[in-house]
């Protein structure tokens, strides 16, 4: 990592040693925000920004975003999770409290298109996406480049369906090497094995180019061009072991009509892309989206 | 039809009687354009609006929509068209020249509910939709009121898919009868028989209420809840025998989230419905629209 | 009101009688959320929804609106606002509790064009406007019909600068007549005196046509034109003294080119005038802004 | 400049050599479209894209922009000018022919923010911008060493107004030195003298970091975060001796609202201006923007 943004990072890390993020899930009932919110009163901390939604008033679920800031919770973190497992055994909560201050170590797969990689590390160094990029993995060479100019490791391995296995025994290897706690496909053109899928839940994001489920599979930008379509988009999601089909988190669109051919609409979908991956990446790292079944709650 | 409505129709016919529409569609090659508008400088003719596209331009299809002001074009118009044939003829043309006073006569098809009818009715008083409303037809009584009082006939008739082909029978005895060019079914839940619409071609404009083709058939906005999308669409297409498979005029989203529970969608894609419908009845209205195959070319 | 408004109305209420939004106010310190979820859990309320924010983590001013329900508060609403205030006090709160049951009294104020009137009508009559429209109030008679047809009051006095104090000291008469609770200037063209607008603070809701502060006072649309704006856009705001320069609620923009002139322009910009003052109106009824300086905070 | 950028743009200007533009403003007229196409008809051209304008169909002024392909064009340019000259004469034209396959040769001027620099780039390096960025010229060091990484040529010079005079004399020397045809203001926050503007006529395009004419002059975002608007917006435009006031090409807006800082609206701001400049320079470098007093006409 450059010198200046490992710099700006620390910056960040300093100025936010005393946030913290707390999620919640669990079955809908009076008192849970009261008795959230007065453990947060008790043990010094102060509500920063905080979002709730419940499926439904009459017997749904509950989910619950707290960021508070609290003097010395970096050094008394695992104090204060032992003491709100009491709270959260009460009323059956999946729950995690981070530290802002504690970055998430991205890996990201990148195959020959560049943009949306290109995006990410634009982001990063502009201080929007804060984050460790641990590692970029590829099945191309053309990433090196702009990679290794940030002193990121560039790990090169030949991909395809054939050698498949093989290869992701060596890409696990490189994830715990490297620590990695999240997984971007940015343009990562290889399917993944259920048991690499399974081994990451909700841990890989994925960029799909069309506004699913328009044109799940491939080729989306032909076939919007056969179709006639007045708008082009681009899907970011969790992958699961449902091809396309799993949590979106963001999607968004832009207007195309008769005059743009096939080549034109990939240029359009590019930047729906690169803008779509980022700000998903953007709310998984600041731990902005909790899974629910198939669909996220994205607290943005 | 209400008088002020009346006196506005009038007023516009009266301001544009010496405007027409040439569109032409026809295979590409040097000199169309040459000829189309030395052929209309020759007839006294002022191009006001200009717009042309070729598929490819090796070998493509050429399509065209010229605008024009001609003194004297509302009395001398067949003469004229009967002048172009050669033109059209050299280039193998399928072509059309239409007087923009000569008022399109529509049917509205709807059943029970009314949001895209209010829509058009209202963009219809506003000035928007120049056209005469020639008549409403219904399988509920919903309408009634709100038709009638702008002085539009109602025509109720009982359907349902046991009953078809009687109820089609009467609608067409009906559309001949009150002289209908465009039929726009503004959520009329009736799938039409084959028959029928061979009858329109590219004269029925459908509004579906998704972004197709992500949902194409039934329910769509509770499987887009379902699905967890992020925008809700709209989709206006001209009515052919594919289902939800006709040629795309128009489509628009509008972003959702997790808060919005099926009714909410309901109601967000209420509005994007009402206007994606009447920005293609308007096109259709002022000869703006080509279909090629089963895509549009909107000269919008 | 005409029968299946009235009918519409009533059933929301019966639906949301156990339903109130709170709205708070106060310096930032520790142990607000803490509190006022106490409170409200004690008082046998679930919290539906609640939304907070905070100028500035250190030493800012705190907003909240919670969304609860609770069994019989329709009857002990009274008793609950005895109990709040103990809590209020303390934190040294600006705060309301309100019964969703408890319609807004809305008067329109309106002039000759009638566009954002009839969205309203039409929001209203959807069930997307909960509120009772109490009057309507016109220095014209273009609207009685419409408004008459619903059998919404519609009072009409002929109003300009010459007659001001004359015109408004009627109005007022008739706003307390009606037990008026919030007035929507709804293209009504009269400027307010500096008494009649302090009588009614954030009470007063116009829809100005321009992206404020783009175009600043008369013939916004001939001034976009003349300065070539490639955008056009719409502002609602609530009414002060400064002529356009009261707390902003909702903006939006649509994108124009060379073609449009004025006339289109103007048509464009009354579709958006029609959606942001419609917007604004509804957040509102649902006590979902809180005017802060001279800006707002809606919690959408 | 990169050898891969290098070997992209021949690849371009070899696909395109046959391809040029007409640009053609003139008193309306019958018979402009008729002249004009027949002309090129006659010298062998085929005309792709063609869009035309006319301020008023009663006495207006005219505009034309066609892009056509004709065999030997690039020999034979200067013949085909010659030949055009005689229907220009008749009909009082402004006008110019311009060849597909000329890259404009652009400098791109920048301070310390690198973001609009950088699309410029990443969108040439993309393919997108058909341009030889002939050199950066910058009063800080901070885009040296992206600008050199790609063989552009950097020249770096100290500048305030206080030597204003002696830094353009320079930058007159290098824009002269250089080729240049067209200057981009990528964030370069230093004013221009009038002298240095006359010398390029509709040739310097600005991006300003507000929706003008909202927010003209300086600290737009911290402006427009005390006013509490609720969009965002960036302008490109011609600069003309009236600051801020010139030609405007493109415009565009995002959301924002309550929550968001100064500093927040800066970030958001930062990715509408990227966009927007990148729209106005593409637009520009394809000739298809007209100015006409001081508005454009883009034929986009």
């Amino acid at each position: 990592m450059k010198s200046y943004i490992k710099q700006q990072l620390k910056h960040y890390q300093e100025h936010n040693h005393e946030k913290a993020r707390l999620l919640v899930s669990c079955p809908d009932q009076p008192g849970i925000v009261a008795a959230v919110s007065t453990f947060l009163f008790k043990n010094g901390a102060n509500i920063i920004e905080s979002n709730q939604y419940t499926t439904d008033p009459e017997g749904g679920r509950f989910f619950l975003r707290i960021e508070f800031e609290a003097g010395g919770i970096d050094e008394k973190i695992g104090q204060m999770r032992g003491a709100f497992a009491a709270v959260a055994d009460h009323f059956e909560m999946t729950w995690s409290i981070t530290l802002a201050s504690e970055l998430k170590r991205v890996a990201i797969f990148v195959s020959k298109e560049l943009h949306c990689l290109n995006e990410l590390l634009w982001e990063w160094q502009s201080g929007n996406l804060l984050a460790e990029i641990a590692v970029v993995i590829s099945n191309h060479e053309d990433a090196r480049e702009v990679v290794e100019s940030l002193n990121i490791p560039f790990l090169y391995m030949k991909a395809n369906k054939d050698i498949r296995e093989e290869v992701e025994k060596q890409q696990l290897k490189w994830l715990e090497e490297y620590r990695v706690d999240v997984i971007v496909l940015a343009r990562y053109m290889q399917i993944l094995t259920p048991e690499f899928v399974s081994a990451h839940p909700h841990k890989i994001i994925n960029i799909h180019h069309s506004f699913l489920p328009a044109f799940i599979g491939a080729n989306p930008y032909k076939r919007a061009y056969e179709r006639g379509v007045k708008l082009i988009g681009a899907t970011s999601h969790y992958v699961t072991n449902e091809l396309d089909e799993g949590p979106i988190i963001e999607q968004d669109i832009e207007r195309v009509d008769h005059r743009d051919h096939v080549e034109d609409l990939k240029n359009i979908g590019r930047t729906i892309e690169r803008s779509v991956l980022a700000r998903a990446v953007k709310w998984h790292l600041e731990d902005r989206i909790i899974v629910h079944g198939n669909k996220t709650i994205v607290f943005s």
